[in-house]
């Protein structure tokens, strides 16, 4: 018994450098649809969080919630198209998806984290005007070159008000955001949780930048064996993309990554959801566990 | 020209006696949902909110939301029950019910309110532990008596935590508030609006409660001729509901006004939502528009 | 009765735009003492005042009283020189002037506008050393050329010190400055109000200057009709002065308004006193009702 | 020399415990028209007050100013009757009386306190609804007993509202406070300055009230020769009157401190401004010089 | 390895509902001269300390050092007489009790502390008036009876001048405090540290008292087996004392905690120094590793 | 009578200008050991540091002790060689001195001061990392030039953390430092405590730094007699150590105050404290007493 105590004893003591070192930082904590595998997955995000915060950290959390559009969309009978792998959104799918994301899967988010013990205050990008969006094109090839292609009710962050954010993070609120931007006219632009991340990240200066993902992080699968790439730089990821290391869906991530850190965003951490408080253990402990990509 | 110079500075000076009197005051506005009528309608009543905020109150609105609900619930083919007037709630109808409330009419009245120069934050009661809810039941004849029924998620304010209204209100936030509390373990339920607003205007002790109804207020149809109750007091509003003079929807409306008179609310109003800026008229000018309940 | 609330409404939300703009807002009014006409139109000036501060903004008020100066000069049987338009004064002039401007004149503001609900503190440049004086001489023709000439106890303002306005605004309350500073040993300097009002305001970076005085505004009286111009900017009001259309007492009127525009004040305003709330139409309608002149 | 620096030191070190025991202690001080004798006592008695500033003491100046009304009267041409020795005051009398009060015995204090390095106020009963006034009655006998006599604009203190002064205490003003207070419609009320600084005495809560005045304090010329006394108590100072050994003019400054002790001020000091530095002495050192009350 | 980021995941779930239960709470951690036994075991409860502080609690720390006072008495060639094990302390002893605890053990404390990231603050109670202390005397048996004995400058608390220490905690400092209390005339006593930290936790309302001893808690030795009792209550602790089963120098430990328990601190811990990182697993862990005394 | 309190008043008088002149300044005063030579003296001292602190000055105090240690060097048998007049240290020699400084001499201090009815408070360099400290190797002639030579822990000030000093002093403590610094591991380091006042004086941009010695100030003996320097500059200094005039021991003093105002102290005095209160009459009167440095 003595012994377990001293392993217990150890864990926390290997803890303490890190609580010290992000005391009173800002992390941004983007939460996929697709970690969202499991409710014994979601209680240990949820409880990782809530330590973070209880140590002294400020964690803002953005979630996606692509599966449980897809589903509510076929539940109405409302079909899709897509265009290089992005919905092409009119009013009605985008009206939908709204009333998903911060309807649904906002609410269970804050709903579990109280649960935990926070006090979780789900927002929007129309909330306070927090997250300002614009029309974004998608390049398409329409057989004599590229050309820019309307599809719909996506957009892009044009600027952040991070306001709200600071007024809830200093009173010990954990702010909760579904990617929903506000356009000129009101109008709500369904925003890549990922990049709308990214852009709070830098907006509020994050010391860290967490994308909570279904896959271990970045993988090398050359030399015949896969191997998890811990720590990566700019440049790094540059030449791995090139040279057809990262494919697949790892590319717009690792590229939104990149962007983010050209912003200022200082250190992205990508980590697999669907192994138990790896957000935790990626925060607490020496050798973390996803790939970080810094620059 | 000089004439009407006179009269709109006579209209400015007759509003400052109740903008001084409500200066630095909480105030709690229902917005019904029957009461969103056309857009010049919401636009009016968001412009009175922000009116209202600029000169130096604190409204917080609770909004309702049925007529989008049964719209939503008949896109997905799902038919509701209804009993003593109250819909039967099964779980998806809650899904469906919050979907609709947060994610749509919530974030509609708040991306409004931002259009006309306000700050407004969309919350629902699962906010940082806002609304804790419970099961309501309802009396139901069974031949022999009256007995409990259980109609499902439909549930009634059991505790308010004023918390996050205070920061944001202190802030120069507007909160706008979707009436869908959490249950002890964190299941949604819908809660009647009128009594969610009730609940709240008291828990923050605010100096008046304003519910904006699609009526011009409590009617008095005897003697052969409509006429409008400019004012009641708790008394007379038993004796009328007894004396058969307030009927159908208003029962429960001026029912819900007494349990929150009871409560500790000093005075509430019955507006039409359907005038344009009944609101504001009703709390700067000497007339008022509707009906007003006090002790 | 529909269309008068139709019309009460429409004034204040006419009025929501600028309360919101000038929210917080920093507004200095000279009120002259040509202005005082009548209890009704000083009552008016001071309603308007405490409207303002209810709503947001920061009044600061610098008043004028020659001719109540003149009258107690007369009751004692002091009789006065003039130069250039300006008194020669004496020590005992000048110990009239202050008893007449801080004693009585300020004081009556005072009452008026805590009458009508505000929290109005009078002072004099003296008090906290919000005015350091200087002599200022005045130019006069000797036959041979101009030379200066010393009339007495006539100063300019050398400088502000404008802690205790915001001690005063911070904490709600409206300052009213009697137009006397004080010189280095500590003698009172009888100091022109308008130039006294243009100096505070860009002190304390004030967002407008009003100048209430008993005229329309600026006017052209060219070809053959009096026009009231509603804006003019630094170029046209030199030009206007050059070209003899702007003359009289409105020249060094508009002259200390040029001055005060070079020195950062934005914008300033001359209004009519004797048109009963033209300082609140001014600011809370679009038309307006006198000059703006702006750079 | 050593012996000069000797002495220095050990004035220095009396006066410690007495600025221990006065820190952060709000004092008020009322300095009668008849102590105003010479600059040079004027400019002492303001050194003393900035000093007790500079130690940590908050001082709270109300001024008399007799001999300049009476002076101004008699400049005008008007004469005054008195009954009971109080001016019977006509509108033209306070007219004239608060010019004087405010516009000129006032305004040279708070120059002459600001020259040497504090930053005073000057206000009278009407700023910020200070001192609200009503009229005093006066008994006189009508041959039949007595009855009340109306003389006119003579006041007794209502009530104080003493926001303005926290404000202005708190950060760092002197407040100068002429007697002149409101009545219920805004008309001016003479107040007597010895009662006007015993109401704001406890108003504010002050740990002390010091009265200077042209004499040493209360003297006791029984047994052939006229000796101070430094300390009494109620009782003693009622006995003292009763037996006629304070008479003429000590006898309604000893019934205002009488009175002012009843309502809650701890302790009173009546001493002679036309002794140098009399105010100082009577707070820093043991011995004292005039007479205090206490209960 | 996953299995040892479970294990690792796990002890942090295991703290996190102590974080949040300790979270802002004063702890006072008394430190006992016999526990400092190697620089390892002191490194573990600094960290131990350090950690508490980072996520939330404000810790502070009492300490002990009897041996390193034997030492350096023996060292100047000083013996000490005893008498109910308490040591006879002249001016002589005091002062070298002093220079020991104050200047040394107390700056080991500090200086580790920081080390390890804190930054701690040593005090004595002496500094800023902490513990007013005053004689104690001892009963001894005189033959015919107990009588009081004087056996010099051991003091017991009189008052805690708890100021400094709010300043500290809530500037995020930690304070050290040696056990040395100053008598009315400034002469300075040695108080046993057990009742020192004891009557600090009281006077700051500490919500838990930590005794760090060397031994493992208080034991139960009947039955032939010694066994640690994990948790006693008052009546309990009484009835153990006096049926012999706590015995020797854990008696006047436990009567130590009695009467703080009756003064009012909530909850008292007695663990064991020379366990590496007891503190931590007592306050962290649900077993828990001492003996905790509760009302 | 009146004669003294004419006197008494002009010394009040005398001081006020220095009252306002250092209100809420910073001043540094280093107690030498030297200085502390009776009981009189140090009270004297203590008093004029009180004193400073009421009348609106920040003291910070830095002590000296070097009788003491030697006092307890020899109590022990410990033997002491010394080189440039430097102690050489070893870590027997460090303990008994930390011991002595901080375990006896500032609690001493501290004592007194708060006798005199302040609340101070006693630190060394190594609480809340104060003062790092760095080995000092000192210059020896080893027959063929100079070199460096080890001579134990004497250390100079490598960084000053002035961030409790704040604390402490903007909540009304006085702060009292003995100059023991802590190295990069943790080891104490012996500071001459002159330096020690320098370096914290302009980490903390102190107003002034007052070095209380055992003798007058800087003198010149040339031409027969001996004379006080009342007032010097850098030039000067550097000049009269040149030209022999400074020797002894004030080289080493005057060569510190003017690396002290290289750095950017703005005026150094060197005083007396064996003169009754010398430091109040260096502060509080015209002529001063000792010797002030200044650029």
């Amino acid at each position: 018994m003595i012994s377990g105590w001293h392993q217990k004893a150890s864990v926390l003591m290997e803890a303490l450098p890190y609580i010290k070192k992000f005391y009173g930082k800002k992390i941004v904590i983007k939460y996929g649809g697709n970690a969202m595998v499991s409710q014994e997955y979601k209680d240990a995000i949820m409880q990782d969080i809530v330590l973070m915060k209880y140590v002294g950290m400020k964690p803002i959390v953005v979630h996606g919630g692509g599966p449980d559009i897809s589903s509510m969309l076929s539940r109405v009978g409302k079909k899709s198209d897509f265009v290089n792998g992005l919905r092409i959104t009119d009013e009605e799918t985008m009206e939908i998806a709204q009333m998903v994301l911060v309807g649904k899967v906002n609410k269970e988010i804050v709903t579990l984290m109280n649960k935990h013990g926070a006090r979780a205050v789900g927002l929007c990008g129309k909330d306070a005007g927090l997250i300002m969006a614009e029309k974004q094109l998608t390049e398409v090839d329409n057989g004599n070159g590229t050309e820019k292609m309307d599809i719909g009710l996506v957009g892009r962050v044009r600027e952040v008000d991070t306001c709200i954010l600071d007024v809830l993070t200093d009173n010990g609120f954990i702010p909760v955001i579904a990617p929903v931007g506000a356009g000129p006219g009101g109008q709500s632009y369904n925003i890549n949780a990922d990049y709308a991340a990214g852009a709070i990240a830098w907006a509020i200066k994050a010391d860290k930048l967490v994308l909570i993902t279904d896959v271990e992080g970045v993988m090398d699968s050359r030399n015949g064996q896969s191997r998890l790439l811990s720590s990566i730089n700019r440049e790094q990821a540059h030449r791995l993309i090139q040279e057809g290391v990262i494919t697949g869906g790892m590319i717009p991530k690792v590229t939104c990554c990149l962007e983010a850190l050209e912003k200022g965003v200082e250190r992205i951490h990508i980590i697999n959801g669907t192994v138990l408080h790896s957000l935790l253990l990626e925060i607490f402990t020496e050798s973390g566990i996803g790939t970080m990509i810094e620059k």
